[in-house]
């Protein structure tokens, strides 16, 4: 019996040798020598969160998976996904940062693959008579008399935009269509090859992420983010609101942008998937689901944003909600319905809910608590059965902004500070030279500088440390000095900057106390510690423990979930059901006003030292 | 006891002088005189059927119906209404000729008065608690949580318009304000004290009818009139067709015109009642109920056309409609909506369904017919209770077109042609010199040319008529000569323009008797004959009968109804019960297609004759 080739990887920068069967997958190959890569999906080729490049020897094939996550540059550049592909010869493979994972990553986009495919709009096939001079019905008529017998709740009725086109449609197709029925609504009528297709849209304030699903198969087709055009318009969500106040049609000019560019979004993800799979327009797209914090949500929808941005600050809709597709311009099926889930409160918005749906946070009989830091970080703590939820006002410092070497995660950012053998280390994105420090990085370094000493409880620098210099009276902390920037610029970690962490940790911190007075239990009740967003994805737990931004906790305990909103937009584009459980959870859900909180004042003040 | 002051009064065109008393309208004194002043409305002064005018002496005050009824041009040049003024002293009274009845004339436009108001729209009243600090509850939840003890069916939705402005408005109204309840949709959400009001309209191809009502107590606000604006693009529903098909955007460009207009009238008419009722506004106008001609149905809610155009000629839609207000861009409540009825086939359109709704056509245990008679004349008879239905190419010769002398029914048009001792006697249009013959003068005068012996059975000119004359090989009879016309030229009546009404009146003919043949009875049977639309209130019923264009009946069986459409459309306005029996009428109506009755021809031929 012949054994299979075996071939030796050498994966960088991690400097890792392992010799593998040419039957592991890279993804197990990595696994197995102790690197942790991102696998979100569960290694079935459809998320991008294990990509990896080949510097050096051959792999397997390119895979369909892999043709739909890579554009035609990364393919050139190397990129692959380690799920997917087989060495063929011995390699060198480039881990990037954003593949290496936290510690303990829980599999949501994955999850949403195995529920049970119950979506809100299928397809019947129709053969219809023609019209002839001695069979005069009109169109709408021969479309309700053939579809009889289809178990089809009746009479059906036909979205307004379908009419507009029915006559041309069934002449068109020689009157053999298929119909996009919802319940007993017709939103489509679409050649007999056409697929059912759904989009599942995150709304973030910053960047928007889109994934184009098979509502038959559930399958992901294709994802791609963007950033959200409104940031031009303003950096977060109550400067966006004063531009809608301010600026005459400001509402409408904010959703026309972002809708412009979720067109293009979508454009570009069906011409992605129609070059391997064929046939795929944005008219086969018969269904979204939209989620986005309570602002995004107005404004995607074209709902009032004035009241969202002054006390007592409150939304026009909270209830879920289903729009037509072709009012707010939408390019997909003309009478498709969009869905968007249940919003909580005024800062408590369709994406917790959808993030809450996708993390399985209630209903359970543990104790657990979800977030999502960002500008906002909104927190819901599970406990009994009960659901209560706060949100705070977190700002954009782990965004980079206000801090003086701040920036966004992208290459040359400083990501991760270590102490290794008593050094400070630095890891930026892409490995490139550094030239900044973004959320995760800052958070790091901060927990490093009070490990070594640099920083006391206060946030305040001792002078004697070495790094730790004067500068007009000041005092900051020289990260990497200017020799070995990217720039030629020292990066510095000052007075100011801790002081921004410290507000912006001691806000998360205090609405997580919160949650726990409220529900009159300790922070070691905690049985599991849920951390979803971006953000959330890259920050080292320990660092966030030792600052004192999240309690301290078995590290077992933490679960750091990525776009976990993604994931429940699409649980719910697939499934009627997580709809419906959607609504139950934002039903359940008690609501927090932290700035009526009774002890706030006192927890925020404990809260700010690390 | 003191007698009432008793006037004279002389009635012009007509001649005629009465004695009456002071408490006497000029309604009655007329009708008193035997003049036939028409009075649609049944003398409640809402329609203006019995417009005089005053040219000397003094009338009672302008009431408020005259002057919602009245432009101010037309007050200042003496109109009023004979139904709503008295005499104050002698008087000489002018009567248009268009206040002038037929025969005998059903009071339609007064009949949908005194149906039962059942509207679909329904306010309620709230007074809802405002935001707190306290309170968080989305503006949406707050509205249903007050309105759930006002018995509507719950949940209450909200029309996606509404929600776009729900927080203002509940704002700007201080949270008191009236909902525009339609079943359990909110479809405006108004100042408490804002009427709701209702807009049915009759869109004809040549001219648009609308009514404005108050949706609580039925009453016609106001009532304007205006020409279809798709006029220019095609005069006839065919060439509006082709201008849909042949031009990029046609069926959008013409559905805009339309709307255009009518959102003219709709501005004219809420200023005309603002005027003297206070505050009325396009956005108080919760429901509007659309009637027309299938084509034009089909344009004004924007669905294809083009199978129209075609044979086998079938609609897009025949069942009824109701579609968004703001989706096709009226301006009125963003969020209302605005009721379609049936169509019973490509050519007997929505308006025929409301006229036969108006004139009560069905059930019956009577034999009766109504038609419409326009360019294309629709007929329904009603026997042994079932409805039947045809549609006939009657042409635009009764529109003046394609007829020599011919025009509209303006100023200068021979309206009527009689002979009176043995001679013919014109009368035209505003006793205006005569210029042209409209549809009812030259259906007159064939007539009496037929009568006079100047033309044969087959609508040959007899040369031994003094004046029939011979112009390059062809005859044609001097109606009125070059020195009586207001034009300086002779005004004839041709072979050719007798061949037009032959052709035109065939066809309406062989529209009847392929009826009565399917129905298996003869022509006088027909209990009730009753004629609707404009054309056919102003057509001499005689002439009618004389050139074989109606069975030949007593007088009396016939009724002129006036615009029988309009008066349908403002039942379903204002009923439910209507538009639910205007539903069941499309459903019982068997449509007979004429092109394919096998006697057509045999018919046809017969009918030319006069």
């Amino acid at each position: 019996m012949p054994s299979n080739p075996e071939f030796i990887i050498n994966f960088q920068p991690v400097g890792k040798r392992v010799t593998v069967s040419a039957t592991d997958t890279i993804l197990n190959a990595a696994q197995g020598a102790g690197i942790d890569i991102a696998s979100i999906c569960g290694g079935v080729g459809i998320c991008d969160s294990c990509r990896i490049r080949l510097v050096e020897g051959e792999l397997s094939e390119l895979t369909l998976e892999e043709q739909a996550v890579f554009s035609d540059k990364e393919i050139k550049s190397g990129f692959r996904l380690a799920c997917q592909v087989y060495p063929c010869s011995n390699l060198v493979v480039e881990i990037p940062p954003e593949s290496l994972t936290a510690p303990q990553r829980l599999q949501i986009e994955g999850q949403s693959q195995i529920i049970e495919i119950d979506p809100a709009v299928i397809p019947i096939e129709l053969n219809i008579p023609q019209a002839t001079i001695n069979d005069l019905r009109a169109d709408t008529i021969r479309v309700r008399e053939n579809i009889s017998n289809e178990g089809i709740e009746l009479p059906i009725n036909f979205s307004q935009s379908v009419l507009e086109n029915i006559s041309p449609q069934l002449r068109m197709n020689d009157w053999h269509v298929k119909l996009a029925m919802r319940r007993s609504a017709v939103v489509a009528i679409l050649p007999p090859h056409a697929p059912l297709l759904g989009l599942a849209v995150d709304v973030g304030t910053t960047k928007l992420a889109a994934y184009l699903c098979n509502l038959h198969s559930g399958q992901i087709l294709a994802k791609a983010g963007a950033m959200n055009p409104q940031t031009s318009f303003g950096e977060d969500v109550i400067s966006r609101i004063s531009y809608s106040n301010n600026v005459s049609d400001g509402r409408k000019i904010l959703q026309n942008r972002l809708i412009e560019t979720l067109n293009q979004v979508i454009q570009g993800v069906c011409a992605q998937v129609s070059q391997n799979n064929g046939d795929v327009r944005p008219e086969y797209i018969v269904e979204a689901v939209v989620v986005g914090n309570t602002a995004m949500h107005h404004l995607f929808a074209g709902l009032p944003v004035y009241q969202l941005g002054m006390a007592p600050y409150v939304p026009a809709v909270s209830e879920s909600l289903v729009i037509d597709a072709d009012r707010i311009g939408l390019n997909i099926a003309p009478g498709a319905k969009i869905f968007l889930p249940p919003n909580i409160a005024g800062y408590v918005g369709a994406d917790h809910v959808a993030m809450l749906l996708a993390t399985n946070l209630w209903p359970s009989s543990k104790t657990k608590i979800a977030l999502d830091i960002g500008t906002n970080t909104e927190i819901s703590l599970c406990h009994d059965d009960q659901l209560i939820a706060c949100s705070c006002a977190s700002g954009p410092a782990f965004e980079g902004a206000h801090i003086k070497a701040g920036m966004r995660a992208a290459p040359g950012a400083i990501e991760r500070v270590q102490i290794i053998d008593g050094e400070l280390r630095i890891q930026t994105i892409d490995i490139a030279a550094p030239i900044g420090i973004c959320g995760s990085g800052i958070l790091d370094a901060i927990a490093c500088l009070r490990h070594v000493g640099a920083l006391d409880h206060r946030g305040t620098f001792h002078s004697t440390h070495p790094s730790v210099r004067d500068v007009n009276n000041k005092k900051e902390f020289v990260l990497v000095d200017h020799f070995n920037s990217g720039n030629g610029q020292d990066i510095v970690v000052t007075r100011q900057d801790v002081n921004e962490i410290q507000l912006a940790k001691g806000a998360i911190r205090t609405g997580i106390d919160a949650l726990l007075e409220t529900a009159g239990i300790e922070a070691d009740e905690i049985e599991e510690f849920i951390i979803a967003g971006a953000f959330g994805t890259y920050i080292n737990i320990p660092s966030a423990m030792a600052i004192g931004m999240f309690p301290s906790l078995p590290i077992e305990r933490f679960q750091q979930v990525g776009n976990a909103a993604g994931a429940g937009a699409r649980q719910m584009l697939l499934s009627l059901k997580h709809r419906a459980k959607a609504e139950e959870i934002a039903k359940q859900v008690s609501y927090v006003e932290l700035s009526t909180y009774p002890n706030f004042s006192n927890l925020f003040s404990k809260s700010l030292f690390i």
